[in-house]
């Protein structure tokens, strides 16, 4: 079927239900940003293969919305299929909600107003937006329909949800056992009278019962629901992914299995007059919902989210650790690709399979932490570009090729980005990549007080671009998880507020989070330039606790492209220092024309 | 009755009616940050006198919180009064909640719990600080009572509550109309399916009926609650502070009025099943409590707080004006400071009022916009400095006067500080003088996507600082309100993030807010300079909305307290800028004598 054959599909199921508008967004059960192929029906929908975006559909009309990384392909993507594209934030374009609302007035039918009716999977949306839905909805007499999944039944060969074998994390390499954890767990649960926690985010799981799957593609966690007890914990999955030896240290600390469908009948049995603690923000709408109306829903942000993000003493050591490994591969790469550009045949595509074959030979390496994102020339401007067979570009000696990659270690997760010329860059090419190098430079050296956010920051980022006129429609850093989600909530770099809670975390010792501002021509060549950094204590004054960051991420910028006359003193000795880093931590992994190579890239400019 | 006669009165109420521990906010009914003589029951309670703080007290115990502006003055008043002193946000300080909830925890008494209870003025807090009180007490199996006002009860010569002649704003001054206003919120009231919006935020009162008062202290507002309805206004308020004009224009507009005090009752009476639109983090619980249980209350940030910051193009050019004749004052008054030290005896008092005498001879003025804080010397380190007979300085020719100053014109409001050398400044003196400088020129100078809240631009101004580990202790702005508070949410310069709704809000074109870095080096002298700058749009790029700001108060800052060495070249040209368009703006209003002297003043450096 093509898109519009399946959008016919679609429309005449959502008649014979009564369904006016339907709504489809790209999450799982599990409110995850990745999802699994089974939870793909935004892309079985619209052809849309981007990593985020929302079909709407009603009798005539169809639109998908996404932001800023994917405007370029979207457009691409949704040609020839009927569906609208509504580029998010920007002027002028409605907001789903306002599109929906719209959508949702009562007809007048021989002076009869006949309310409208939304429909959608309420295991795809938390409770928080459903809410919202209704309440705005109520305002025009519309009315939700939440135990339907449209998509899916129209989908005649939909993926099997997956259910990979599960291994268990040492503490060697999570650094705090599972007791410990769900102790600490039990006691933040007592100071808010909860008896029961449901925790349904899968790297929380992951993280909470140090246990690693790989049921989403690059993201090792396990399909699964999870009620915490005083006494018992119990995990909603498929047992037979589970070997007996991670099932005995589970059952060590109190874990029982039930099937992964049963959390919907377990919930609706809670105890009139128990309290259950969620987060409504994260926790699907058929959950809460199958919970009885005398239990007491206490809303919290769920607090493995900042325990996770703080990454232990251990897990910091082991970080450092895989960042070398991983700096020896992507410099190695480099000097590959500067060597053998215009003498081998390279393609985006194999120069990504290139870099995947010198990163596995790393110790203890598990598998990419996201698909390598290699965009030469101008498709270096399309921010979340996916090179396919069709558009799979060949790589010349000229113009900058983007490479942002990353891996997952035994020892933690990794996450760069590199923009590396090829020719001769011209004066424009060195004025942006010198703008781009100038923000991830100065936002590393910040020197700020305890209580800062990353939005307190990620103006330093941005000021060489936004002196000229310039910017990124991406935020500037987010949280990576330690062998988990390369995404990870709270902490980030971005200059807008997020008005939910456990956003905007303040910038604690041990969270690891992203710095890549970049610059983005449409037809021309994208650059971004991306190190993880540590948030580190430094000096304690009369006036407070001063913190900054330590760089993670040791891989040589390209001098061929710095225009070293549009940086300040200061800055230049802080690229100046970085090389030698690298340099002193890298080389002696490396083969002596690599090593050659290297010390002429880190000299001091 | 000394403070420790005074608690024991308050204990001995309490005991009679069963109340455990009181709490005592700085609050009136309609959570204004200054309050009348009539609501200063913390001040009575405790003699501290600074403009935030709260009091709690128990049986053997009674501590005062208040935040980093009056730690040193909060010091010297509480000596001696037995009441302890909680430092707001530093480290190992319990906050209130967390010590309230700590004492709230039943006793055992032979073997069984007797729950505690807290008492306050239920008027006097918002419902959303009770509610969440509330739910933290039940943890500990406390309750509450909150119909009472026990020091009112022993309070015996209390103040009368204030009803001060009201007049009207012309629309020259307000650039919009009462009607428009009205029409504006019914029009957002219908978008909520609102039936009511009560408003009880004295400045939004004002604004939203373009009246003017003088019920609190240098606050120009009326003492009034409000309900707004579909087809009328109600206010309550002492209909005998309304001249028979002010009267008519009101009713031009269907403004009703009833009794100050029976906004309780009229709220009891509405109609089941009608909506309510109110801000809960405002209103006072009394107000909520009294809403019936089947009226629905729609919990909304007033609308009217974003309408009133941002500056309509009639307020901005008034504010253009009142800001010139500010400047001229501020000005001459600094000459005369330079030209008379050591020459005539001066305090920290005697100067305030000739500052006050040279400015009142500005057209339109209408009064200070808050008391001038004259800080001399080691009392300029006292950030919210309020001279007062015992401990008013002489001025000598040496060391800083910090002085802090505004002025209410029909044009609008101005708050200004400078801090003047009237000595021979020190290398110390002048790397934090041009530490400060720098920060308070660079956040005015920033260049920024529309999107940003003035987190995203606080770590502009106190970068200075932070490198050299230093900070100050209160946000680098506010907002300020036109002819209104000096103080005026939501815009604001801070580096932490305030989670609460209506706070932080994006900075939009025609939002006026200070740029107020400072230092305070305890027992030496205090530094801070502040200017009022006004959000303007700047260019559109391909990448968006720039904005900036635009300078609003002009006058010299100190250069004999300058170290240009300390500037870059961008610092240094700010700096000159700024100068030349003080000379072009201020000079012309001046005595020959003082103009020569600012010509001086303002030379390029």
């Amino acid at each position: 079927m093509n898109i519009s054959e399946k959008l016919d599909k679609l429309r005449s199921c959502m008649k014979k239900k009564g369904i006016d508008v339907y709504y489809i967004p790209t999450n799982d059960y599990h409110n995850s940003e990745y999802v699994g192929d089974f939870f793909k029906c935004r892309e079985y929908i619209s052809g849309f293969t981007g990593s985020a975006g929302t079909v709407v559909v009603t009798d005539r009309e169809a639109g998908l919305w996404t932001d800023g990384r994917y405007f370029i392909q979207a457009e691409n993507q949704l040609k020839d299929t009927g569906i609208t594209l509504y580029k998010n934030g920007l002027e002028g374009v409605p907001s789903i909600k306002q599109f929906i609302t719209d959508k949702m007035r009562s007809d007048e039918e021989g002076g009869e107003k006949k309310s409208k009716v939304l429909g959608f999977d309420g295991r795809c949306v938390s409770f928080t937006w459903a809410a919202d839905m209704k309440e705005s909805i109520a305002g025009v007499n519309g009315r939700i329909v939440s135990d339907v999944d449209l998509v899916g039944d129209i989908w005649d060969e939909r993926p099997v949800l997956k259910s990979e074998p599960v291994m268990c994390l040492d503490v060697k390499y999570a650094g705090e056992g599972r007791e410990d954890k769900i102790k600490k767990l039990r006691e933040y649960m007592k100071s808010k009278r909860a008896d029961y926690h449901v925790l349904t985010s899968l790297d929380d799981i992951a993280w909470l019962l140090n246990i690693r799957g790989n049921d989403i593609h690059c993201n090792p966690v396990v399909m699964s629901y999870l009620v915490a007890g005083m006494n018992e914990i119990i995990i909603f999955a498929d047992e037979s992914a589970f070997n007996e030896d991670v099932k005995n240290e589970l059952a060590g600390v109190g874990v029982r299995f039930r099937e992964y469908n049963e959390i919907y009948d377990f919930v609706g049995k809670f105890k009139k007059g128990s309290r259950v603690m969620l987060d409504k923000g994260i926790v699907n709408y058929a959950v809460i919902e199958a919970i009885p109306e005398d239990v007491d829903v206490i809303n919290e942000v769920n607090p493995t989210m900042k325990w996770k993000a703080v990454k232990n003493k251990t897990e910091v050591a082991n970080e450092r650790a895989a960042h070398i490994k991983d700096g020896v591969a992507v410099t190695k790469f480099i000097y590959w690709l500067k060597k053998n550009v215009g003498k081998i045949p390279m393609t985006e595509i194999s120069v990504s399979e290139k870099l995947e074959e010198i990163r596995s030979k790393g110790e203890h390496y598990v598998g990419p932490s996201f698909d390598t994102i290699a965009g030469y020339a101008e498709h270096g401007a399309i921010v979340h570009y996916s090179a396919t067979k069709d558009t799979d570009a060949e790589i010349k000696p000229d113009n900058f090729l983007l490479v942002d990659t990353g891996g997952h270690y035994l020892e933690g997760t990794t996450d760069i980005t590199r923009t590396i010329m090829l020719g001769e860059a011209t004066d424009e090419q060195k004025k942006y990549y010198t703008s781009v190098l100038r923000g991830n430079l100065n936002l590393c050296a910040a020197h700020f007080k305890y209580g800062c956010s990353g939005v307190a920051l990620d103006y330093i980022a941005r000021k060489p671009l936004w002196d000229m006129g310039c910017d990124f429609n991406h935020g500037t850093g987010h949280g990576v998880g330690y062998l988990l989600n390369v995404h990870e909530a709270p902490n980030a770099f971005r200059y807008r507020i997020i008005p939910l809670p456990g956003e905007n975390e303040v910038l604690e010792e041990g969270m690891i989070t992203s710095d890549e501002p970049g610059i983005y021509l449409e037809g021309k060549f994208g650059i971004r330039l991306e190190n993880l950094i540590l948030c580190v204590k430094k000096e304690k004054t009369e006036f407070g606790q001063f913190m900054g960051f330590e760089q993670l991420t040791f891989v040589p910028f390209d001098r061929d492209a710095i225009d070293i006359s549009q940086m300040s003193e200061e800055e230049r000795m802080l690229l100046n220092e970085y090389h030698k880093n690298v340099y002193d931590k890298i080389a002696g992994y490396l083969e002596e024309d690599e090593r050659e190579w290297l010390g002429e890239q880190c000299k001091p400019m």
